[in-house]
Formats: structure tokens, sequence, C-alpha cells
């Protein structure tokens, strides 16, 4: 299998922490969103939309971390990343989606480049746009969340895959995690097994 | 089982329509987003996010309207409505994401109101905003959509359950077409079913 991706991205990111946690072996291939390589007639050929990741298996070509994540899950049902029961499954998609729906996809490069460019955000006002909204979802997952190890679960799962990358992401606009124990210490945990050390940005081939 | 949804709200009326094309019983409970209900103390109960929708069954509460969906296809395989081997699911999975993950989060109410009142952005930049992100989503998926009745298949999917909302959304904000012939169909084609029609927003008892 290869992963076309950005050290980056947060979506990327996810694909490599499932891959990891399963062990299973694949190649990469540096797409450079910040230099519009996502925009190319031959890489828009394999994603239509002009985003990362995308991975290349013998069955075909994949879009959509989430999707790559579930297929992931369904082809190699080893080392399970959506764990338990039906319900318990359901209850860690829903942490899931709480990111990578309501959270990343108004954070993420694409959208803050609209702000600044076509409406003429200021910079400051940029910031406060991401931290509203970090802080919005953030505070309603710290509500949900126990005091196991991972995200409701003894084991890492589909919710810590889509919550490492993002807090990863609020680090960088220098959120304050204080106001988010829970989600912090589990983020910190995460950082301490191979699965995630291995697939975080700055370990990564093309890691500037 | 009780869904709390509001009749406009785009990931409830998707709820709605698995609901439907499940031919499941539920009932039904208003949360007014204009009036801002979904911000009251006892509606951030059952929902700490404060969004519809949120289905309550007998195993308790769930949020998020893709672990609703994951979560009935698992509890009440009949009638898939993530239908096919493992790699169809995938691309199947994959089309729903590029609407929810993609297209509705940018789009949505909250951050619509975020722009006008925290960024005092325009009317005309508001639906310019809203534009440009149904038009390079919409793009995309109609670069990979096929011939058939439904989205990449011949029987309703989760896909086709994500994408009508988001039309008749999009047909809400006076978005043109005629540019996504495929996309168009797929919604008329839709809305001939009934599981679809009984979902439609104006057909429910919250409608204004």
């Amino acid at each position: 299998m290869k992963l076309y991706g950005y050290f980056r991205s947060s979506a990327a990111y996810r694909v490599r922490i499932a891959l990891n946690l399963k062990e299973l072996d694949y190649q990469q291939s540096a797409i450079n969103l910040l230099k519009g390589e996502q925009n190319s007639e031959d890489y828009k050929k394999i994603n239509p939309q002009g985003l990362v990741p995308t991975l290349t298996t013998d069955k075909g070509i994949l879009i959509q971390s989430l999707a790559i994540i579930e297929w992931l899950e369904e082809t190699f049902p080893e080392r399970s990343i959506i764990p338990g029961d039906s319900w318990k499954k359901a209850q860690l998609r829903s942490l899931a989606y709480q990111v990578s729906c309501d959270i990343h996809p108004v954070n993420n490069l694409r959208v803050l480049k609209y702000l600044q460019q076509e409406l003429a955000v200021s910079d400051d006002a940029k910031t406060q746009w991401y931290k509203h909204w970090i802080h919005t979802g953030f505070t309603a997952l710290e509500a949900q969340l126990d005091d196991q190890p991972f995200c409701c679960s003894e084991q890492p799962s589909i919710a810590d895959i889509c919550l490492v990358p993002q807090v990863f992401n609020a680090l960088r606009f220098k959120v304050e995690m204080t106001d988010f124990p829970k989600i912090h210490e589990i983020y910190k945990h995460c950082n301490m097994q191979p699965a995630f050390i291995d697939a975080a940005p700055e370990n990564q081939p093309d890691a500037v």
C-alpha cells in the first residue's frame, strides 16, 4: 500500500496512526500542500478532491481518511481500532466524528487560507476563529471522557486516532490545554505508544 | 427510539432518511436551532455538543449523525444502507464523508453565524463562501459518480443519505445545479422514494 500524505496534515496523520496500530507496511509519497502539489493534474487523477490522504491498494484507490480507517478495520480485523460491541463502537465513532466533522473541517489549511485571502481577515481574527472552534469542540469532548488511558477505552481506537492529530494541531496554534486535562492526558499517553510516535509529523520523511 | 432534531438540520435529516430506509419506528422531539434550544441546560445533558441530532435508544444516548447511522446498520442489518463488500462499502463511505466532513461543516448554521456576527462578513461574502465550498465539493463528487440511479449504487446508501440533505440545503441557497447533472439526477431520483420523501424538512412536524 502507498499513502499519499503530508507530514502536517491531520487527516494523513490519522491514517498513519491506524496503519501503525495495525502493524501494516506501507510506502509514503509526500504531497506538499504548501506548494500546492495537491492541485496538480496528476494528483487530481487519483484524488479528485485535491486533498490528502489517498491510499492506493491492490483493490484500487481510496480517499477520505475515515473511509480508509473503516476499510482497514474491515480488511485487517486483528488489532481492532474500533473495538467492543456495536454500542461501544458507536460511542467511539461518535467521539471520532466530533473531531473530524465538527472541529477539523473548519480549521484546516484551505479554510484558514480562504479567511485570509478572500475575506481579508486579520491574523488575530483568524487565530480567534481557530481557537473558538477548538474550544467549542474540546469543551464538549472533555465532558464525555472518563479516566481511562485512551478515549473511553483501555486500548487505542478511532477516537484517539482522530483526537491526537487535532491536539497536535491545536498546540501548534498555542491553544492552552489546561482547560482540557483529560484530553491532554490522553494525548500524552498516546504519544508514548510506538504507533503514535512513528506517525508523528516530525518523524515523517517530508518533515521540515 | 426518539430522535431529537430540527426539520432543516442536514444532520438530523440524514438520520431520518436512515431510519426510514430501515423501516424503523421512532418518535421525534423538535429542538429549535433558531431559538437556541440546543444550548439549553436540559438539552446539553443529553448532547454536550449542543447540536442535533441525538438518538435515545434502549441502550442509551447516541450523538453524531454518522455514528447513529453506523450503529443502525450494525444493529439492524436488514435493508442495508452500507451495502456491498468491504471495498464497495469503503467507496460509499468515502462519498458520504466528502459531504459530511468537507462540505457540510463549513456551511452549517453556527459557522455562517460566526462569519456574520464575529467577523462582520457581508451577506454577499457569506453567500460566496457558501457557494465556494458547495462548488468545490460538488465538482469533486460529480467526477466520481457513474450513471447508476443512486450514488455509485443500484440501491440507496449512506452516500445518498448524506448527499440529499446537502443538495436540499444548496437549493435553499440558490446554488445552480446545472454544473452537477449527476448529483441533481440522483437527488431527484431519491426524492421519489418514500423514505426520502417522509424525511424531507417540509414533511416534519416542526416545519415552518
